[in-house]
């Protein structure tokens, strides 16, 4: 691995969108841009705030595994991510992760309306740069 | 479908990048940039220059099931289309679809290394706009 972990993490936190992969019903992989996570804790767990009737809910509920892909076309740099998404629909953790900026995605606030979490942990991690790539485990 | 498939093509031909999902050994999404690709038919069919050893070239011999994302993340618009890939090594159509600009990326020329095509041909597609999302079949 020639690239730091803390230079991914820096990476990750430059960019504003998340892609987000998923495995529908027939087994496809599906690709759904995200706003940035509001939560990461090194390069092992990511947290997303998203509608509980989504899709991509009801996909990591019937299949885990997933994976988190962050780009910068510009430098033609990316960073995937492979592992599990656990939905989270625990009232605390709800609570303690809500912004009052949320509103304007979910009416009914922390606890009433649609607002539900994405809990995603990374299992191994793929670095791009240029035309090369690092593969590492994520500790 | 409120959309025009006209204008979904429009949309895909303003974006510089687009994301290919795949599917690795152990089932898991993959997700990668690509450069936009170098020939569309409709919303059917596109065609996207690799390197042979790449490993998304690997994944879509193993697994076909595939898809294909373009993005506008300032606009909250995004289209999703689910199909299956094909990897095409043929002399002709390679030498077709090359252009003297790909020898920055391919030393060898449209035949003599690791110029490679793959071929995605949509089934359905689902463009997102805000906080709503369209599913159609493609034709």
């Amino acid at each position: 691995m020639q690239i730091k972990l803390e230079q991914l993490a820096e990476f990750i936190d430059k960019q504003s969108t998340a892609f987000v992969g998923t495995l529908d019903d027939l087994g496809y992989p599906n690709i759904k841009a995200m706003l940035s996570p509001i939560k990461r804790e090194g390069l092992k767990t990511f947290w997303f705030h998203t509608n509980a009737p989504s899709l991509k809910v009801r996909q990591a509920r019937a299949n885990p595994k997933t994976c988190l892909y962050f780009c910068d076309t510009a430098q033609f740099r990316g960073l995937m991510l492979r592992g599990k998404t656990e939905v989270v629909n625990d009232d605390a953790i709800k609570t303690g992760l809500w912004r009052e900026a949320f509103t304007m995605y979910y009416k009914g606030g922390a606890l009433g309306g649609d607002f539900i979490l994405l809990k995603f942990t990374a299992e191994t991690g793929r670095f791009y740069f240029g035309f090369d790539s690092d593969d590492f485990v994520v500790e």
